[in-house]
């Protein structure tokens, strides 16, 4: 069973971390909501949504994950304060596992500065950090470059979770076929 | 009698607003609520706070004002991605009168393109983005670098509110010896 880890704190957009943890639930993968501190509930922006984050960060390693999700709201803002945090996306990053931030997620890659050199796309508000940063930024609603994959808004969360999807299944055949 | 235009959206930094706000309109000077659209209702990330748009965007010219403010929160990430209060920044810039910028303000900065070469400051989660901008950041409670003033969070709210008298004064004072 393949496991995916969501890095979330207060704030986050709602329906960006509820939609991709229950569909992936749904097929199948162990979805996981890691913070900052173990036990924790954290609310969506909208307050519509509420979890109680299952692992800390500290507690996981990198070899536990095959994938990692960085959903948007405000989450990704107060996650790149967090040493921890910004280590262990920097860690997954090298191992080349699929990274998938939507909308302000990827200010927490910025500050892990894993986007150089990398097609991606995110919130349009940050579209000016993310080419600063060195990133190459697209207007689509879902950009894959090596192992990043990225997704602006809400709006492209069915393009985001297929991505998703498609890339850790590649993973698995590379694997077999290996 | 000096104008200082407040560049706020919703989701500002409740305090961050309220108390330069009402501190130099105390002190005599002609304080206004600048927004997208005018007459409109915003409302602090915290609740604590409403005010009426005075001013939209677009009726405002550079000369109307000796001085801006940008408040921190949410406001400055939604009104970059505002054209109109984009190209006011840096037109507003180019006069070198000073823009105060607090918090997240300097994320506006940022899309406006006038930070290379700054010494500034703001709130940590955007200082990596403040350097890729090329921007030097400090970690003081307020720095001033020719006409920018930037301060790091609400604690830091007296030495801004300080900040913004002294350089408007020495503006004055510039004026009167010319």
């Amino acid at each position: 069973m393949k496991k995916i880890a969501f890095l979330v704190t207060d704030g986050f957009e709602d329906i960006e971390v509820k939609v991709p943890y229950s569909r992936l639930k749904e097929l199948g993968y162990k979805t996981v909501i890691v913070g900052t501190t173990e036990g924790r509930e954290i609310t969506g922006k909208r307050g519509k949504v509420t979890y109680r984050t299952e692992l800390s960060i500290e507690s996981i390693k990198k070899e536990d994950f095959d994938a990692i999700v960085i959903p948007g709201g405000y989450s990704p803002d107060k996650l790149r304060m967090n040493k921890e945090v910004v280590d262990f996306v920097r860690e997954f990053y090298k191992t080349n596992k699929p990274i998938a931030a939507i909308c302000h997620g990827p200010q927490l890659l910025i500050t892990a500065r894993v986007l150089n050199g990398h097609q991606l796309t995110g919130w349009e508000s940050i579209a000016v950090d993310i080419e600063n940063a060195g990133g190459d930024y697209l207007d689509n609603s879902v950009v894959i470059d090596r192992n990043i994959i990225s997704s602006r808004k809400p709006h492209d969360i069915p393009q985001f979770i297929d991505a998703i999807i498609s890339e850790l299944d590649k993973g698995e055949k590379e694997e077999l076929s290996a």
